[in-house]
């Protein structure tokens, strides 16, 4: 045909609709077999993805959170009073914040000369001879003079090393732990913005500010209030709080945002859990201590306060999960849903062309073998013509 | 048939091509619909899900970030001069840092006795016999001695306390802003690591060094210049610097990289927003400060100066994300694009054989009901036939 | 009909089974083609979704991960120790750490009035009416007083300033490298908790806890040993450690947990990476370093060692992947490995009847036209009443 007849047919045949050809078998048990499978992939769709998953919500996941600390409390250490200045570190309030509960402080050292601890490998000497001058061993505390005295006031002898003296295994004197520190409270402020959103979210309640800093956090009772006891934490972290002051310990504080902004907002409260982060088991490595110094001088020379500090480390970590309708994920989930319950057909299919077809009379009709064509002869050319083929000897061959 | 005959047959079936038969509507209007409703589908996936979002991309939202900030700046005291060393913390210039815009120290703190603040609940006294010995209240400063004493210089008289003395709020001198802070600069190198694309950025251009350091960010006329006044920082999180030197303030710096790698990776500049992360509501817990001590020895006695810190805190936060070309995902999309097209057949379905079906002609050939094979018997022979059985009494019903 | 009736055929209707028919073609370059593309289709989900990507396996990639880090070791200064509580810092031992390697001090600093640098824009001078009083340059030392002294012992004079004196530029003693630091080692402990899938993992063997501290890392011989040589963190960073000494340097210490919990668990082994973060370019903003200062009172006054310190600063930063067998996620896959086979209908289709198709035949028989149904008229009316219409005129048509 000519150019013009064939775009003329391509336009016309544009503004067809096509659609398939469906077979429909009237057997009852399929039927139930094809309706189960398509309700239970309804279901899941409509159950989990989009009730349980809310899957026609846009969601965000990370959401940008400022986190401000501040720990409070007192506690005395024999005479003296120890505040937060002293044994919260930093001091800066950030996300990680530590107190120490108990001390190990090696008062007055300075740099000098003193004996090497008798645990250092070949530090034990008799004479000077078995001191290597200036060698430094890894494990020990300093430099070898290359000199053998005696260790300190006992009468045994280790290689003398320079280093801050005395040494700390030898000098350390231990503090007794703060037992107060039970009742310390940390408070936590949590801001948290989700920008998608253009949420802004306190963990704190606007109204009452000054009974705020006064209550004890309690997920029942007050969820509103982020004051909360060192006690409380550990024991949520279902650690003694005794057996903490000895060996100090990493526990986690998770604040959970899981806000759905379909609802109202200010219905989003932050849920808190506790977990202990490091290692519980009996390892050198287990615990949380840190050392530090305070560096002074007397009369004119540099001294200094080692202080090997056990404590609990409090990391706050904040999750946040927010949700709000959105039209694309719907459009999305529900073609996925409607697409999905075509598997509905390939599963049935398997069914009946397997076991229920008898004498393959549904298989005869689903498919349309084209090599058939030319048997009968009769039948061929009705088939053919019945799609409009113009045989004319053919129209006229069939009885009216 | 034989189990050879039934192979072959497999065989040969399997090399047969399947399609579905379809019916052709030439109705105009169902025409229109269908192809409104692909051209909806279609340009949904081409502009929204292909241009807009991307889809062809293989992404990368978590880099490898890091950074390094360096506060700079100097102001007068009084007549002393207050730089960083003394104003900022932490000093190794991590992702978080503060400045100290103003202080309330009290001097010359130690372990002693004196009297407690008349505020704490049950501290003021006429007699010895209103104080507790011993008693530790917690929101107090000390323990108490039992006895009662004159408040430091006044007339009335509160309990006695073992703490650092004098206590803060009696002896706490608020020293004057550091007003000339609003021209510090704070320096904020981020190096970015996408390790999927191993690409690795920095927000600093590698030429004219030299200038670097001088030059201020202005997102116009310097974006590779990370210099920032503080003044900036605190006019674009829309904050009055009178108003944070006052009570202090975290303020986020967000770093947002997003690259495109398809086009050149050098194109990939970072932007900078900022914005408050605290609240700003007056409650006693907005704003930001932290307390800090120094320690000395004076005549072989511990002192300490009690520092009450309001400042800013700068949090920096980086947001990456980055995407380049990638075979899987463009695959993935284009056939979820195709198949979601199907969507289509479903909704003019429906609107075909439930508005424009015309006595139900449509319906009855897009159906080809099994269960109507039985009548009527000529139609049905010829139905059957059709599909190739083999009555013989048929076949020769048919005149050639 | 009547509303029961309509109803009932409804109901009826409601457990047929209804599916499309299907066009057998049989034409072996087709078929072959088809089955090229399906294998296509399904290896690429077999081995890419299902074997590579593990898409039947619920993920979870950002654990809770708790970092604990310890510097050990120790040098000589001269004839002084050097131990970690003096070049570490911060103490806490949190995910960034830094060793300072190299020292510039300026010992004794304190507040007065000295000259300042002669680098300063105008500080150079030869009379008082230089400089001008009250001034405060942003890139200078300090305020000036309006005097042109000699700077320090030198013959040339600048503006006198208030600041802490003398100078950082002019009294600042560059101390020898801590070449021994290569040596050190760092201790990193992280413990990693996969919530969804509650398991805990430590980088530490619970075994031989002992041998723990002695050993050194090594990816071959002892994965479980997380103790690092900083000249081995140097090396595998690619840096040269007398480099890193002069200049600092900002190392990344990346920990990767892949875990697949459908096996043993105690198989995930973390794998360690090392990356130098900052820019390695000549810029004076490579490298890292920061300034602190040690504050002391000598007879009533407050004097300083301003400290410039060079050093590494190890940021640790933890990656976890998990996946563990789940029924959801297979399913979805599974389907959608499904439905994308439909794809290859789509393709085959187009070359069928583009290339293949002969003579219209194949879609002829593809594609029923309705608007066929009217000639020839006798075929049309088998057609018609093929589907059972009662046009009583036509059904009397067909002959018995």
């Amino acid at each position: 045909m000519g150019f013009i007849e064939f775009f003329k047919e391509f336009f016309l045949g544009f503004w067809d609709y096509e659609t398939p050809k469906i077979m429909v078998v009237k057997n009852r048990r399929l039927g139930v077999i094809y309706r189960a499978v398509q309700l239970l992939v309804i279901t899941y769709f409509i159950w989990y993805v989009f009730i349980s998953q809310k899957a026609y919500q846009d969601t965000e996941t990370r959401p940008e959170s400022s986190v401000y600390t501040e720990m409070r409390g007192m506690g005395m250490l024999g005479d003296s009073v120890r505040d937060t200045t002293e044994y919260v570190t930093p001091s800066e309030g950030g996300n990680v914040i530590s107190t120490i509960l108990q001390r190990e402080v090696t008062y007055d050292q300075r740099q000098g000369k003193c004996a090497e601890h008798y645990n250092v490998p070949n530090a034990n000497c008799t004479t000077d001879a078995d001191c290597v001058k200036g060698e430094l061993d890894f494990g020990g505390h300093g430099q070898r003079t290359g000199r053998c005295v005696s260790y300190y006031n006992y009468t045994f002898k280790t290689c003398e090393i320079r280093s801050w003296c005395p040494i700390e295994e030898f000098a350390a004197v231990r503090e007794p732990a703060l037992v107060e520190a039970i009742n310390f409270t940390v408070f936590i402020k949590n801001a948290i913005h989700f920008p998608k959103f253009k949420v802004l979210r306190v963990n704190i309640k606007p109204r009452k500010p000054k009974k705020l800093l006064k209550c004890h956090y309690h997920s029942k009772t007050s969820p509103y209030c982020p004051v909360f006891r060192l006690g409380y934490i550990a024991e949520q972290a279902r650690e003694k709080f005794s057996e903490l002051c000895r060996t100090g310990g990493v526990i986690g504080v998770f604040i959970n945002w899981k806000c759905d902004f379909d609802v109202d907002p200010s219905a989003c409260i932050p849920s808190y859990s506790f977990r202990r982060l490091d290692l519980r088991r009996n390892l050198p490595s287990s615990g949380y201590h840190f050392r530090f110094a305070k560096y002074y001088y007397k009369d004119g020379e540099e001294y200094r306060s080692l202080i090997k500090a056990y404590g609990i480390r409090l990391d706050i970590i904040v999750h946040g999960h927010a949700g709000k309708f959105s039209l694309i994920p719907t459009i999305i989930n529900t073609v996925t849903a409607m697409t999905s319950v075509g598997i509905c057909s390939i599963i049935c299919d398997w069914i009946m062309l397997t076991f229920i077809d008898k004498n393959e009379v549904y298989s005869e009709r689903k498919f349309d073998d084209t090599s058939k064509e030319s048997s009968p002869p009769a039948v061929t050319q009705l088939t053919i013509s019945s799609y409009g083929s113009t045989h004319s000897d053919l129209s006229e061959g069939v009885p009216l």
